[in-house]
């Protein structure tokens, strides 16, 4: 791919920063929402063709931006270091491959559906928003392993000692965990407790001790974390804007150093007083 | 419209600051509200007749009021600055168009629900709150986004994917957003799965990856605002108080001021005695 | 009611604060507790007979230590000054009252249920925990006075567009009230959604506002008021046992105090060596 | 059982400390997770051959690393004082009692879904996150008995008025205790509530009540305990580490201390210049 001189590379900066151009870019991202929304729609072959005019005229829309923003950017690998520019670009090109094969357009449909996504990237406040989610999913990646061991653990006993009474909820491990996470969410979980406690009728006990601990597992992992996150970006902000009790903390902190100089240069002189004498 | 003169508006103003003006006002709106429960129930006609003379007469006790409430304003203007007064107005005003025609019942009747929402306008306490809760509502507007395009996403999919098993459910994106709601509250979320199960045996994938998806930015945006909130509420309320922790911090930043002149004088004083020998 | 001496009387008080006294005390509860939770099986008349004598020495033995609790007291007001004690006389001696008619059959297993309720009362952790219940109440009163305003208006919109469509659900505002209540926890809520939208296609506003507005309400003053609570205590705990932050903050709030006053001493100093030269 | 002399055990403790022993016990634990879901599903008699090969491999190699870490201890003694290594000794040494009846099967099958939860006590951070989960149960120890009073008391009034209406919800005592956790997790709940309605057309005044009872103590239980808990972890770890608010709080304590020392040297000073005068 060659690169275009730095005159037009220029021009092209201006364009991806320009506030107009990017307005147009989320316009047309809903744009290409509302088209996808509207083909779920019972429509007449005429506004069908006519939703395809669109679906081409956005597709080639969305190729001259991303081209846009390539061009904008020194070198070519600095573009694809992003991971949201790398989203957008599988996503727009994934696009432009000609699909005739019937089994193929489910694919070009989940093309299309996935185009919405890009307004995550393209609009800073989600990016933000996402990036934070993100950033939380390492810190609960512990609590999850626990919560699945949990599951796994009450879906071997689950498959085990049920799998004769209703092999549709118990019959192997997979179903088993789908059948306990169904239980977690609270649907219908006496209709499966009540028909296992016709044979085992002590069965109760593991259905309720399932709850408890996966209620409690998962409140804790989602608060907690939720808590901590928000706490530690509040201090950041109070102390680097000096808002707040953690600004003032701040601003005692350097003040009492600058007091500690102070005293140090005071007892300096005191000393040289009393000596002189 | 004409203002009354300076002496009759002092006396306006007396009536509504008047305690027993705003009880009454508040009792009358909660006998307005026990009304329209009452007509909720099966009446004789007598009854009826005798709740439409009350009607009449809390509506134009409601109209007194709210011509006393404006003309104890200077201007006219000033009272609609407010937005619950403007809302007080609305409220009164467009009960008393006569209406004849059937179709126009239905209205008057929301109207006179409508009215109970005016004790909000009158208890502060509700006031407050409110103002809270809407104040709360811009900081979450980017998380709602957030979760619209998850909805629609998943959604767009759905009704692509599913329309054939069950068109009742994902007939369109608005009905298919519908279902989704649904399945963000547990509602038989597991009927749905079970019926596209049969045809996509690996659509599970798609109900427990929203399930974890929605109760996790949800449960973030809920705490995560709440907590904010509070905090900031709760420090700005301690250091304007010299109450709890903020407060002593903020007693200590105001003393480190005046320890740090009274060196900075002292400083002074050493540094003559030094220089005099 | 005639005292006993004072000699009687420190007899009385030592037996109340004896610890194996309360321990029988929280032992007979317990008992009394089991023999309720006995009569609910299906038993022989033998063992019924034996419940029943279980049951009168239960009641005797309650009666026996209230009154020493009672007699305990130098005058009898003071024991009736704790809402704990009332709750105990009336319960006691509720049981006392002979009852014959089978339709008091009923009053009386109510009295013999509430007795396991003095558990609460007995057990000082509890009795603190019950009374931070308590005190939460007011605070959150207007939030669901809010609440209730929100539901009623909600009812009353209902009962007047769906009493048509389904009576059971929306017959007069008690009843819809109840059925929103239903739709607040996400018991079947589609089931009365897909009834109304029959009508009203359009209805599905009615319950998505309905619910978001309850939840976005009911999680604020639950979690706001729980870490408002929580706060206040961890904090002043910190300061009055001098741990953790606010136990720190308070320690330079106090040596800042003793610094200023030496401070004051030293500028004293410092100008009577600069004035008498 | 006689030890191992001290050279033997130094190399058994290099080998229990070696990353990749651990490495290849966790393998080993998760390998032995997935024979257990593997035998849940239909498979051929070849396979359930392969599996019970790879089964005795598994427990050889268990009883190899349990007798290792033993191995690598001063005394026997020091093993059993951790918890974890009860558990797994346990674990392990009940897998090898020969099984041949066929009820045994049974508890031979639940040992080997124990066997998963070794990798809780393998992984550290597991180890760390059930730690921090078990301590958290002692703090709310009452509160959970709070709840079962609340439970047991509906559960006895439940059981005397609804047992004639349906003894299969409120037969005994035991029985609607499992209908009230039914109700409190919202399952169903409108069916049973609107059972007893057409008896005692007011029951709906114990459901409600006892659902916003669960509801609240249950959230402040819960929500409470998580924040205390994370806030002093929080506070402990930036005081520890001198991040955060909370360690520059630590900070300003410490250089108060050396500023209170500096000054009282400096008044000494300072009256030894005014006494020598």
């Amino acid at each position: 791919m060659n690169f275009p001189p730095a005159e037009l590379r220029e021009q092209f900066i201006a364009i991806r920063g320009n506030k107009t151009f990017e307005m147009t870019v989320v316009a047309i991202i809903i744009l290409s929402a509302m088209l996808i929304g509207a083909t779920t729609y019972d429509i007449s072959p005429f506004w069908i063709s006519v939703l395809g005019v669109f679906d081409i005229a956005v597709t080639l829309f969305f190729l001259a931006e991303v081209l846009i923003r390539i061009a904008a950017e020194e070198k070519l690998r600095n573009f694809f270091k992003s991971g949201w520019n790398v989203f957008d670009f599988v996503i727009v090109t994934a696009s432009l491959i000609p699909i005739d094969e019937s089994q193929m357009v489910l694919l070009a449909r989940l093309l299309r559906i996935f185009r919405v996504l890009r307004l995550i990237s393209i609009i800073p406040e989600l990016r933000i928003l996402m990036n934070a989610l993100v950033k939380a999913i390492p810190r609960i990646g512990y609590v999850v392993l626990l919560m699945f061991i949990i599951f796994y653990v009450y879906a071997a006993f689950g498959s085990f000692f049920f799998e004769q009474i209703n092999p549709v909820l118990w019959g192997d491990i997979t179903i088993a965990m789908l059948t306990l996470f169904r239980v977690a969410t609270f649907e219908d979980w006496t209709d499966v407790m009540y028909e296992t406690m016709e044979v085992y009728p002590f069965s109760w006990i593991f259905y309720l001790s399932f709850i408890v601990l996966t209620a409690f597992v998962f409140l804790n992992m989602m608060i907690g974390v939720v808590i901590d996150v928000m706490q530690k970006e509040h201090e950041k902000f109070d102390r680097e804007h000096g808002e707040g009790e953690a600004g003032e903390v701040h601003w005692i902190r350097e003040h009492t150093e600058i007091m500690e100089q102070r005293m140090e240069r005071m007892e300096g002189l005191l000393k040289k007083i009393a000596d002189k004498r």
